[in-house]
């Protein structure tokens, strides 16, 4: 019997990735050269299909890149002029942090507790030329709301603002004048095999990049952000990208629209709120994030204690396979993806098979 | 009907690789963590099977990259201390000189025209702490005699030297006592889709990297040399890899490993014996490398001239589908990859047609 992988990335792969696989070696994709007409054109629907899926505005730029922390050390390198500010509340988040802090650029820090966010300190927003925030914290199951994002951005329109997505796009519905930069990993809500990220630019990060490029430090790494763009604008990579997984996105990112964003949003929501509903008088399980307005409706992180390991082993027995918690929280969180490849009928199993443990 | 790929990379892919990947999606190798250990199962085998294939000393690490130009960062970050020597004699090996160039450090030059091998000038291998060689370019179809590595290494046996396998791996039967590091992408001799690469490091290389941590250079990249190592140490990796290709790797290692690496690499010069012939007599197409010694056997490059297109379209009418140039020599060469996966009767079969023609 097919296993249902809930964890958090790599996740289940979405339900029409199999058949996408299957006719992609039928016609050969896994062998046809980067630099052919062929991959241009795999290229090109990918960028068409993420555009009107995302409602990308046009002074945006799709860039492929192998991962989403791989843009942890483009942006510190392109993005970051002298001062870059972390909102920092769980481990990827710090991540990002500790990566421009070692690269001998300022880092500023704004911490919480793990399960919330940190108070703004707009002294220290004003002082930053670039800002980090992570729109969904996959360690934690803390979701930024949209309104402190917006609010930063109010509060030093000048500096770049990155965004990481990494387990929230395409749910993620955000303004994206309001930001200038988005990356996300494709196992997570793409439902895709590990080994690709996507990162979003606008015009604004890419002037950016050129006038760091223009001081003393330089645009060293060979996949450098102005590199990238000068080839994307061609639907070209500067070297051989996982041809495979962008053939895969551009399908998935096609059904995706054919099913509609709207319905796929909705249907997040829905599962979201029957899961958390029952979570919230389950009498062993609690949710980790005790401010609703700060959960995550894609990655639901619980408070599992004692109970991690009898939880755990118990789905598995159901073939429904959830994550540990991340890191310091790995023997008392439990971590459960709704993504959209879960159906609401597995997903509703999944909370009735957890409400009767 | 079904291509064949002849081309330099992507190129076809192992004939085991479709079976495997219908496995995988079966077993839902695609969903699983990076931090489950059925993961480090996975990469423990693909360990086990490489290093078995490649007779690999045990002073050497295994370590999975995003490909192999991310090495060329990474090398000059953690192995170049103050000066890096190249031989440069084609795309590739300028590509990888460059990277060091730019990054602060001195980069050595040593060049040659297309088709040759610089001339070894002993006073400038001296004066470097690291050397890069390529041992098969790619772009040219020049392949370094082992003996000219290894001299190499006589004239300056404290140097780091890496050498790029990208295109002869695993057909290269190199001494890993007389080299440093050496680095593969998957998607060549291998024969398995992009996005994957091969790093091979020694105790040396790992012991230059903790030194050049310790001046103020730093480590500064998320996925540096010994972050990869420490990692690897567990059989796990920094970040979310590309598990599925990891997997595939692991099953055509051990495939190759039970059809016998000598007879792999038998069959591979027997098959470059055949063609070579065949186009040393040809009237249209001549070899590029006029040195014999240099020839490489796994990427084999023809002078085309004004025949160019017409080959290649003629060849891609019997579902054989062979490389154009590289770069510069896009309109003027063709270039034929000789691996593992191209058996010897569709390897005859290609000859024939080019003969005929």
């Amino acid at each position: 019997m097919h296993k249902h992988f809930f964890t958090p990335g790599p996740s289940g792969l979405y339900y029409t990735v199999e058949q996408h696989l299957k006719q992609a070696l039928k016609t050969g994709i896994g062998s046809i050269s980067h630099r052919s007409q062929q991959f241009r054109n795999i290229y090109k629907e990918a960028d068409n299909n993420l555009r009107s899926l995302l409602q990308l505005p046009g002074n945006y730029t799709i860039l492929f890149t192998n991962s989403a922390s791989e843009v942890w050390d483009l942006s510190t390198e392109s993005l970051v002029n002298e001062k870059s500010l972390h909102f920092v509340n769980g481990a990827f988040s710090e991540k990002f942090y500790n990566v421009v802090k070692d690269s001998g650029k300022t880092a500023l820090l704004s911490e919480s507790e793990w399960g919330y966010f940190p108070e703004i300190d707009f002294n220290l927003v004003k002082q930053a030329d670039h800002i980090g925030v992570t729109h969904n914290e996959t360690s934690t199951g803390v979701s930024t709301p949209l309104e402190v994002i917006y609010k930063i951005r109010e509060a030093n329109p000048e500096a770049i603002i990155s965004v990481d997505a990494v387990s929230s796009l395409p749910y993620l519905d955000i303004d994206y004048a309001k930001i200038d930069a988005l990356y996300v990993s494709v196992q997570k809500c793409f439902g895709l095999p590990a080994g690709l990220g996507l990162w979003l630019v606008n015009d604004r990060a890419l002037k950016r990049a050129e006038e760091v490029n223009k001081g003393n430090k330089g645009m060293k790494s060979y996949h450098n952000l102005l590199a990238l763009a000068k080839y994307a604008a061609d639907f070209q990579t500067v070297s051989t990208p996982n041809v495979l997984n962008i053939y895969l996105l551009s399908k998935v990112a096609g059904d995706m629209l054919n099913r509609g964003i709207q319905m796929i949003r909705s249907e997040i929501k829905y599962k979201a709120a029957v899961f958390y509903k029952m979570i919230d008088s389950h009498d062993k399980l609690k949710p980790f994030v005790t401010d609703k307005s700060l959960r995550s409706d894609t990655v639901i992180v619980l408070n599992s204690g004692e109970h991690t390991k009898g939880i755990i082993d118990y789905l598995a027995t159901k073939n429904m396979i959830i994550g540990t918690g991340y890191g310091k929280q790995k023997a008392d969180h439990v971590r459960v993806a709704n993504f959209p490849t879960h159906s609401k009928e597995q997903f509703e199993m999944l909370t009735d098979l957890v409400e009767k443990w």
